[in-house]
């Protein structure tokens, strides 16, 4: 078996550690790569050196930018009374999009999941404690994936979080755009209605 | 729309350039590598220089190796009376896996599929036909794909090859192991009738 030459296989081994690829993918990308341009290549390597040399992690937020603190932690115009608490920088990217949203965030940096390791001293709930001990907080946006982990962190956050007498809201439950009643799920569709809205 | 950073904005795109990642795998990647010890990603930049800089063509066949020429060129115990065309490095490795070819190759450097822009001159055919007139030639097997392209390109080969009378083989065609008569499409079960062979 096998007979690539070293230097191919090291980076079909690089892009096999990428989630999602495989080894008979990996060997296509890197075959495709193979017969681009030697700059392109160089570019490509260039960008990943860069994401090592400029990216940074806002010391605020713990979201990933460029400056520290970020755009978003330092502009005065948002409103620092409002914090939407997330798990990855990548949930942050979906919530910025949706332009409805002019606080600012806490990247939790994962969600509870002790199976797999996932500690509450893995998440960056001290540093969420200081910040709301240190500065007035008027709501806490609860924004997690509506799944176990993401529930039990909900749940763990309103119990944390219930000293401090902060409005704690979360994402609405409810049908998506282009869903289809009759294949909506039991739980959604219970939601939907419990939470129905006069038109 | 879009609030990334430039350098993760950028390895975005990279990675968008790949055949079969659209810009939400893409970005899935970008944050699964974010997420890793920086040396990992400074090992999957070296690969990528790696491959520019030790990578090179064989100047006899025409494969991708470390080598010019390359491991199976510089082998005197494989057959050189016997060559194996194929369109693309790829498919060499796939042939090298079974084992039961001991001859040598010539990569084509892909098939005949002139609306794409693959007309005879941007193939390796001039060397081929060079190859044969300095060196004597006993087999030539046509490993292609059994798709319109590969077709196109073995009787364009066929033809190109008549006047050495040399033996030309194609791999033969028939059902592959694990597979079901059922779904078996016309052509390919009429060449497994037509091939059979004694028990």
């Amino acid at each position: 078996m096998i007979k690539f030459p070293k230097p191919i296989q090291d980076l079909i081994d690089q892009f096999c550690k990428l989630p999602g690829i495989g080894p008979k993918t990996a060997e296509r990308l890197v075959y495709f790569l193979l017969k681009q341009n030697k700059n392109e290549i160089d570019e490509f390597a260039l960008s990943l050196n860069q994401i090592n040399n400029s990216v940074v992690k806002c010391s605020i937020c713990h979201n990933i930018s460029e400056k520290d603190p970020c755009a978003i932690c330092a502009d005065k115009n948002r409103d620092h009374k409002l914090i939407c608490i997330i798990a990855e920088p990548h949930d942050l990217a979906a919530v910025e999009n949706t332009g409805e949203f002019k606080g600012v965030y806490h990247v939790l940096g994962g969600v509870l999941d002790p199976l797999s390791g996932m500690t509450p001293d893995r998440l960056k709930f001290d540093d969420l404690l200081a910040k709301l001990q240190k500065n007035k907080v008027a709501e806490i946006i609860l924004a997690f994936n509506p799944d176990m982990e993401g529930e039990a962190t909900m749940i763990y956050l309103n119990n944390l979080l219930k000293s401090f007498k902060v409005k704690i809201t979360r994402l609405a439950r409810g049908m998506p755009v282009g869903s289809d009643l009759e294949y909506t799920d039991e739980i959604t569709l219970s939601s939907a209605i419990k939470n129905r809205k006069e038109m």
